[in-house]
């Protein structure tokens, strides 16, 4: 047996939704663990969440077999939640909500994540978006380029802080929500991104 | 601007090592997040190891713009430490380290892990261990197959749970170590595995 000899089970309870960086609430990150996990036990690709990124200062340990985190900090993430592979091609994204009826603020997007997404793009990765509007309670997915469109002007004279819905309608996909998977975002890669 | 308003900003501050479960000592994963910078910083790829998973049970709010997890436990990893992009393809590893002169314990490895890198690999990625023999000190890159051969023989008549020294001399490859990039795998990558 492997020993973990300083980790607890801990059963997974609902806490505050924790990843502030994301702009999640606990649903299109629940939505998106189910998707992921029916890719993987479907074998279709593998895509997982990447953990949020904690400063640990303080440990205690009360006995040999626990350990006890008791001071910690959230840590801007370097990079975006998601990432893996499906069809052998490397997959990059992060998930962005938003109550707005007109438009994604850019200030949603942190600027060390739409420079990892575009080295992915540079590297032959296949980087996005998932946009879930919850107004019009829909999902898109946004190329990176046209992200990138929008921030490399948004400084800009005549630039915008924000990406409009109109965009999402004309240039992204919408992308299907059903209930298994519940956020086919593969499906889009597979018809507009690996033919 | 971003705002972080539940984060801190924390100095790095050197701990204790916290990642029990790759069986790190700081040494082997500061060079290997020195590697890595050095690849991102060339272009040469991306490669980032993933935040040290932890279970949040409780977070104070001392005032509107701190959040300081006061409770948390580690988990136990789903996936390698590992991943990224290089030449297009999706690389996927773990770190492991051992004192042994001789072999290379199975129990260092957990069972999610290999059967995390056998998708990868089934699925197109390039899988793999780097083992640090602190003895030697030498730096091996292990390509999946040759691990999976020894995980699944483990339990049957005449299995080892450990893969020998010779077998890391014989079949796996020795990783140069220099001043900058540290360790440098992606150099047996190109030569063994994209040409």
């Amino acid at each position: 047996m492997i020993k973990y000899p300083n980790m607890k089970k801990v059963k997974p309870k609902k806490t505050k939704d924790t990843s502030y960086t994301s702009n999640l609430g606990m649903t299109l990150e629940s939505d998106l663990d189910a998707t992921n996990t029916y890719y993987l036990n479907h074998d279709i690709a593998i895509i997982h969440k990447k953990p949020t990124p904690v400063q640990i200062v303080n440990v205690d340990y009360p006995s040999r077999n626990k350990a006890k985190i008791t001071e910690a900090y959230y840590k801007v993430p370097s990079t975006t939640d998601y990432n893996g592979i499906y069809m052998g091609r490397y997959i990059d994204f992060d998930a962005k909500e938003t109550k707005s009826k007109t438009s994604l603020p850019l200030s949603n997007i942190h600027p060390h994540q739409v420079e990892h997404l575009r080295s992915v793009s540079k590297h032959g990765g296949i980087a996005f978006l998932i946009v879930h509007w919850k107004y019009y309670d829909e999902y898109y997915y946004l190329p990176f380029h046209i992200l990138d469109r929008y921030w490399v002007n948004q400084n800009k004279k005549g630039g915008r802080k924000s990406i409009p819905y109109s965009t999402f309608q004309n240039e992204a996909h919408l992308i299907k929500f059903s209930l298994n998977p519940r956020i086919d975002y593969l499906e889009i890669i597979r018809l507009y991104y690996l033919e």
